[in-house]
Parts: C-alpha cells; structure tokens; sequence
C-alpha cells in the first residue's frame, strides 16, 4: 500500500467561534496531504499539468471524530486508492498528535482534464498507467 | 419538503489557479444555504445556541459536475432531510445561473453537542422535537 | 466624490476561536466592496480585462475599529481614490450595522498588469482614462 | 534585533484565477511568522492568553513586490518592533525560495485584550514588560 504522513500546525485563522478547526479546512489538510503524497512518490501536480491534464476533485467526503482545537498538531496519512479507471483516489485520516485521537477520515476523486479542451479523458494518460506500473498499483 | 434557495456571487479569491471555483469552497456556499435555511424556516445557528447546543457539521460530501468561473452567479438549493435520530441533516444542489448547469449536489450532517460539557446529545432536544412537529418533519 | 455601499452576512467560517470575524477576512469584504463599486460604476474586473489588463492588489491596509461577532451584519463603503497616476485606489469603511460602530477603515492600490506579458503599465490605459473622464475623476 | 524565519510551502487553493497566491493569504503567512517567533522566543499566543490576553490585530499592512506562483516556496522573515506602549508590532519580509526575489513586506500590530471583559489593556502586562527585559527589547 502507498501512503505518505504529513504533520501540519493548524492557524488560528482555522479556527471557528466554536474554538475549534472549522470542518471545511479539513480539505486544505487533505490538499496538504495529497501534495505530500505528489513530492514522496512523483506524482505531482505540476508534473500531472506537464503531461497535459488538470486533475481537479470531483468528489470529496469528510467524517468527523473528533474537535482539533488551536495550538494542537495534526497528521495527515494519505492513502493512494487504486482504480482500473481515470481516476485518482486518495484515503485520508487525520490524527491529532496532541491528543492521540483519531479527527477525521475522508476520501477524494479526481479525474483528468485535458488542459486545452478541458474535456474529461476517459481512458488512463499513459504516463499516470506508467506510474501506477512502476509503483505496483 | 422544506428548503429554501440564495443566490450567492463569487468572489474572486475563490477561485483558484485553474480559473474556476476551488473546490473546498462549495463548503462555505453550503454553510450560506444552511444559514438562509435556518432564517427562513426558524432554525438558526443563534437560536440553537441559545437553547444551549452547538450543531457541528459531523460528515459532509460534496459531488461536483462542472467547473463554476470568476463573474458566473450561483444558486444554493438547501433541502431538509428528515430524519428520526437526533441529528440535522441537509442536501445541496448548487446551480450555475450563468450557465443553467447543475454545478454540484452535497451533503451534511450535524449533532448536538451541549455547549458547556460538549459531549453529544444522543435524544432529540425538546425545541428541536418542537421545530420538525411545527413542520411537519 | 464616488462610493457605493452593499450589505455582507458574515459567514461562521470567517470567525475564529476569540468568537469574532478573523482580521484577514476584511480584505475579502473590501473585494466585494470593490465589486460592487465595479458593478456600480462600470469598472468591473471581467471589463477590465476584456481590455487586455490584471489589476492586481499592490498594496493594502486595514486599522480594525471594533470586532465584529457572528450573527451581525456589516456594510461596506467603497470610496473611489482620484489619482493622476497609472493606479486604481479604493478606500473602505466598514460599519458594523447591527451595533452601529464603525469596526474598520482600510486602503487598497491597484495596478494594470498586461495580461499577456504580465508587465506594469505605467501610462494609464485608454479605457481607464475615458473611465475617470465620464466620471469626472 | 529579535527575528525568526519560517519557509511555507503554498497551497494550490491559496492561488486565485490570476494563476498566483490571492493578495488577502499574505496575512495567513503573517500569521505563520508570528506564531514561528513566538515559538522560538516563548512569547506564544497560548501562553499570553495564560496570562489574561487576546491579543488581536489591530493594524495590517501589505505591500507586494513580486507575484507568487504555485509550486513555488516562500521564506518568511519576522522581525519583532519594539515599542514603549502596550503593543506588539512586528515586521515581515516574504522571500520567493524558488526566485529568490523579495514578494512582500509588511506590518502588523497587535494590542492586548482582557480575556474576561474584552477591554483593552493601556498599561504593559507584567508578563510582557518582563519578556522585553529578559529579551532586552
């Protein structure tokens, strides 16, 4: 299985008049883990954009577990999903390193988009079947 | 079925670097057809406060279908789901007005939490048995 | 002198954990200040750039007055800035409706960027200039 | 001369339609320098509000010299201003790593709030003018 781990302080601007990280930052944690996810195993965004596609998010969910209050630190594990079809999935878990708690699980969908039509591509790019043969996916 | 609908203007720093609207943002174009919901059916984020609970977002979804851009106008749809357990669950159509597509559909659900010990309410509190009578929910 | 004023909901998820809208979340309600003066005044950001120019923020400031809580509703006065120089400049108050206060002023600067070569210009455009002429600027 | 330096990578949603990072997450970089220095010379917000305070933001200032794109990593540099009045002012600079060129500078200047009655303290804490000796500021 692939996966990489980042941790990640929370902003105070992340926080909500509840005190605690408001629920839609966690998709920012989870941008912050796919990117880690990119660097670790050669599967960045810019690389993806040079091979031609945006690879925009067409589906995202998140579950909720537990509060992250400010001046607590997250990790983030990201776990690469494989697919037979055009598609990138990732798992995510978020765990709050202060409090050994499990925050938040979720997962995301992103597809490829030609860069000049932005019309989906339905088949796999070659050089995305090429990395997921290099990686055993 | 209760809902109500709030057409919301994009603002520029929504977008992002593809030129159309980041997707984490439909979360804040969710909490705007929460709000417009609460004020005009009597369920607001204040008034709950006030009964003594915080109703945080324990699971959201969101399914995109097309790209909103800068200078487009959108409309939130925000559709009650009943539901007999002691939560608050909404669906969204998001609809480009520009354009007439269906931008993308979601989900959420929240609990009460009781806002001095913050453990979850697991019955439905009394004013919100009250509120679904009153609507027929 | 030219301003235009327009009325903004707070959202939950621009407050942070002190219960009150994040400081940075004012530059947000100068932009749409700034819109809706564009829109006003037929000065928008797509006719700007129709004309071949980006007018990126160089230079921005905020004084806070007073904060703002969740739940009150603010309104934004734009006012235009005259200057005989290539720039667009806005100043801002931002009057807190609900409690009467004035809770921010702030500044912006804008420049004209060519959208292709991505340059200042350091002549005032055409359309700009025939702008401040029309309105007497 | 008091300062810390702190490299942020960007996020792809802290870019706008421009292709560069929106003008307004300079002050969530601010932020990120501030609680960097507070770090690493123990004058943290947590620790301020231990001893009775918020300490929010009361003036920002932003001048940008140079875009930044995604994919590029900034350095931000904090320095700490000191000041005889009841206030906490620094300065930043943003460097692009990636160009090597100066992006922004800035101010900010923070005052300090009791936490119980939310009025603003006019003398120096004891705990602040004690940090300002120990750190001879």
């Amino acid at each position: 299985m692939l996966f990489s781990e980042i941790e990640i302080d929370i902003r105070f601007s992340e926080t909500d008049a509840m005190g605690v990280v408001w629920h839609g930052n966690y998709l920012k944690f989870f941008e912050d883990g796919r990117e880690h996810f990119g660097k670790t195993f050669n599967l960045e965004y810019l690389a993806i954009f040079d091979n031609g596609y945006f690879t925009p998010i067409v589906k995202s969910e998140i579950d909720h577990k537990a509060p992250v209050y400010y001046g607590q630190v997250i990790k983030v594990i990201t776990k690469y999903v494989p697919s037979k079809s055009a598609k990138i999935m990732f798992e995510y878990e978020v765990v709050n390193i202060t409090t050994g708690e499990l925050c938040a699980i979720g997962k995301t969908m992103q597809v490829f988009l030609d860069k000049e039509s932005r019309t989906m591509e339905l088949l796999t790019p070659d050089f995305y079947r090429q990395w997921k043969e290099k990686n055993n996916q």
